[in-house]
């Protein structure tokens, strides 16, 4: 039976949203895995007592320290070895667990997952992806988003690779393909590292590793005309967290618009009421949280990351997508095509 | 009299509503200024010859030969020596005009406004900004968006202050504050190009040069706590034009919600006509044509480059907007500025 190891102390609403979401993930999956909930005990087994654990297939693991969100990345793993970062990879490390989920510190447990699992052979710089809504039907992947700055041609190459693997095996998509972030569509634009990137994603195409369609900009990445967009981690991190800020932004613009209409009589609350729901219901492809976390691509176990702000339900799918990766032996894939030459 | 160069042949829906803006800007001003319309005569005087421009400040000159969007910047420039472009960036050298202004191809004015104008003494390299949307009342300008790809730490604080010297002189700002965007709030975050541009920012504040608040981060471009976001043109573009594509996006989201809204019979017609409303009320924020264009910053002169959709009222602002910037005269300022040591 698989094993997910899950950081209890992980997030903005750890540890009791985690505890719900492992309860949850091993009801609605029928105890179809086990999982280890790490953290410390004053704090989990409280909560874990409140809950009706009878017949599931949890254990409890205590781990004296925390890391936090304000830890520095390196710092941490080195320093805090008893916290349930590092004691849960370990677990994934000595194969007494499959794999590791937590929604605490990105950056602390990218560099733990490297420190404890190392990379997979032939991968340079294993990567983070992110999720960005659409108008077609499917997904859009993201990658770079923050964890790698300074990419150099090779860099952005292996992340196509990798996302592209990732996308075939584990997310149904058949045929990713591939377009390069740049400041316009035509071969030839862009920085000396984009112009060379393209080169090696034309190779990397000739040899069936990818599908690329060239250059794409900004406007293209809501169109889904590519499903994987390739670029630095400076510029992924900055799309993502400004797409992130934009259901907030027109939230705060249409509030006072709608509230006029009311006030002057024009619209009447029912209509208002409705109009509330048409605009939350546009903000509905935003929902990442169906997908619950990412994993780091290109290190040598599974190790998932979710957004600090994970409730229940995205702890519950991080999971999920854990089992998901360990049984469509994403990493054996992506260890085959990176060592090719 | 100021004389303020414009070109006929710019923009996609140019030379129509091109003339239309050019009469509109002469009319509201009172003919505060003189035009010189610069373009194919065969496509011109028959336009105007249908306009009442009687006792305008306008004139015609012709230039046969067209740059278009589809050609490339440096080649156009040298090959095209009977543009509009060319021919009127040369009526700026001479002194005959005292701005130019276009919706044309903009890597092309660029390249022909380096090429014809030269830099301003200390400046590095020109650059552009964009205007984005906020929450708080005031303007937030990005810059560069797209005219610098590998940008050294020295031209992002260039850029910084340029475009303080614009917001402070012909933006009515006071105080313009600068903020670096990056992966992280802290200091020590990112790339070393951005590490050695944050100390440089700071060198600069502590000579009263910039008012500089450190690292923002994507989120923070629609809260509108800086009037300067400072970043290489890859990211800018990149922002620029995914921000230009939400209205559109959101547009195709919300159409099809409030459509089942109506024929479920949940909400009237006159309601969902209130709502439609209140959707676009809430991209008024983004409507960018009232500031009609940006000037190039940097350059030995006043070049001022429009959206290549522009109507009448954005070519009619843009004119208002070359009109301010000789005025305001913020070229003094910037050479002041940035041949100091």
């Amino acid at each position: 039976m698989l094993t997910i190891a899950v950081d209890a102390m992980g997030g903005d609403n750890a540890p009791a949203c985690v505890i719900e979401g492992t309860i949850q993930a091993l009801r609605e999956s029928d105890n179809r895995f086990s999982v280890v909930l790490i953290g410390q005990s004053d704090k989990i087994e409280p909560l874990l007592a409140l809950q009706d654990t009878e017949g599931l297939n949890l254990r409890f693991m205590h781990a004296p320290e925390v890391v936090t969100m304000e830890d520095i990345p390196a710092i941490a793993v080195k320093t805090k070895q008893e916290s349930s970062l590092v004691k849960g990879l370990k677990l994934c490390k000595t194969k007494e667990a499959d794999a590791y989920v937590s929604a605490g510190n990105t950056g602390a447990q990218m560099a733990a997952s490297l420190f404890v699992l190392g990379r997979l052979p032939g991968v340079l710089r294993p990567t983070i992806y992110a999720y960005f809504p659409r108008l077609k039907e499917g997904l859009t992947n993201i990658v770079d988003v923050g964890a790698n700055m300074d990419c150099k041609p090779e860099h952005l190459v292996q992340f196509a690779e990798m996302l592209t693997i990732y996308q075939r095996f584990a997310a149904g998509i058949d045929e990713p393909v591939v377009g390069l972030l740049n400041i316009g569509e035509e071969e030839g634009k862009g920085s000396e590292v984009l112009k060379q990137a393209y080169k090696l994603l034309q190779d990397a195409d000739r040899k069936g590793k990818i599908s690329f369609i060239g250059n794409i900009e900004g406007h293209d990445i809501l169109k889904g005309n590519v499903s994987i967009v390739v670029c630095d981690g400076l510029v992924g991190n900055t799309i993502l967290k400004f797409g992130e800020s934009i259901p907030g932004f027109l939230g705060a613009l249409f509030k006072p618009a709608l509230q006029k209409l009311v006030s002057s009589g024009q619209l009447d609350e029912k209509a208002a009421m409705l109009t509330t729901q048409v605009f939350k219901s546009m903000f509905e492809p935003f929902d990442v949280e169906k997908f619950g976390g990412v994993p780091f691509l290109g290190v040598d176990g599974i190790s998932i990351v979710g957004h600090g702000r994970s409730s229940s339900r995205a702890i519950k799918n991080m999971i999920f997508m854990a089992e998901h990766m360990i049984e469509k032996k994403v990493n054996t894939h992506i260890a085959e095509v990176l060592s090719e030459a």
